[in-house]
């Protein structure tokens, strides 16, 4: 996406430097900043001084630069994900209260899943989702229960794709196997992947409808992977379907079209 | 904040156009973002394509123009509000399981305080906040918590601005009683606010400190306004120290410095 003109290129040049930031480093100098968004320090630092002007960077006591809680705040407050995160939570809490371990709620963003909430109890099984951390869509629970539902030519995509990432043996990576697994998806109305992105874990996910009747997030667990697992099933379609009546999807939608 | 040159300026245009959404307005024509943000309707046009190519903003199927979820995820993953939202999160859930209406989790930023998290029952009493909401500092039990521990200066110019919104008739809004009540909480440990945002409401809240002992958040509940909301302050005050622990306080700041 190269720059047509001066005002585009300052806005991804902003980016950029919004992109620097990740969960494991949140506070970087400036020089750091302007490597990893490939500009000049100069630049860079003009840039970040005009951002932390409008408050969407702050620079802490140690003079490292942090993503600025105006940033949250703009992103956050006309949001579509907090809307649906809002909606979801009181089912999230029964789910976590319930299953304990790690419970989730996740939309598609382009190719990838998006974790827009997560529930997690200390000493849970391996989870390698993060709020606002994103997986492909072939591998997680979530993701296939998006990646089923998802545009026909956006499914074909990805399965065509060539090779996808095999996290483990039991990752659905090869084009018949993920066509299969995506069949029975929308067959059975939910995604059960033992050991799919970790041997140790197993997640279940199930679709989210709004009013239009489209799936518009995933909810699921994410559990240890043996036998007592199934039994979780129930609470996660009963939690996809309530999310999905709170979304204002009719009954006969919040239960799936396809069967 | 006028624009310096013209790297500046397409920056501060870009935040303006991102102010325009609101949590009741989360969707706009371009004509009305431009009208919003103080801008020609060719400009706001350019500079809107732009942020939807970068997927901080989207176009819905009327057209309309939406904060997009990439936005969030570039504010959230690295977001200090959110770090501090998942270590309170298991305490705010187990509040809200006990005391259920209002439950939530505030910042000060600048002279506002500004609510990063909240859990809500169906049909509980009145509550102002928001998720991304601000209230000023003086009135929410939450505000007056994060005012009582702001540096002295600060607290000094939001004493003395002059007229203060008042509420109810509850609100501390002259000087005498707002210097009064905010060496209450410090002495105190708490806030506990009967009325002073809506007659029908009653906010406890107390602060929140990190591994360096200063407060950087408070956890609060907002209750019915009767004689039963006094039973909820030792869960309040035992939720803040334990989210304080598990942000790294040592025992003796979790408990306040200040007695």
């Amino acid at each position: 996406m190269s720059a047509a003109g001066p005002g585009e290129s300052v806005l991804t040049r902003a980016v950029r430097i919004l992109e620097a930031f990740s969960q494991d480093e949140p506070a970087l100098p400036v020089s750091e900043i302007a490597r990893r968004a490939g500009l000049h320090v100069a630049t860079a630092s003009r840039l970040i001084a005009e951002l932390v002007a409008h408050g969407l960077l702050v620079r802490d006591e140690q003079r490292l630069v942090r993503v600025g809680v105006r940033l949250w705040e703009l992103a956050s407050r006309a949001s579509p994900a907090l809307t649906l995160r809002e909606r979801a939570m009181p089912f999230l809490e029964g789910v976590h209260d319930v299953v304990g371990h790690h419970v989730q709620l996740a939309v598609r963003d382009g190719e990838e899943v998006l974790f827009v909430e997560r529930l997690s109890t200390p000493g849970s099984v391996v989870n390698y989702t993060r709020i606002a951390g994103r997986l492909p869509l072939h591998a997680s629970s979530s993701g296939l229960v998006l990646l089923a539902h998802a545009p026909a030519m956006l499914r074909e995509q990805v399965v065509e794709a060539g090779p996808l990432h095999a996290y483990t043996t039991a990752t659905p990576a090869v084009p018949g196997r993920l066509r299969a697994q995506l069949a029975a998806i929308r067959r059975d109305g939910y995604a059960y992947c033992p050991g799919f992105v970790h041997e140790d874990a197993l997640g279940i996910a199930a679709p989210v409808r709004d009013g239009t009747g489209d799936v518009v997030a995933a909810v699921g667990v994410v559990v240890p992977n043996d036998a007592a697992a199934r039994t979780h099933l129930p609470v996660v379609r009963t939690a996809a379907r309530g999310i999905s009546r709170a979304l204002g999807a009719r009954p006969a939608d919040a239960q799936g079209r396809g069967g």
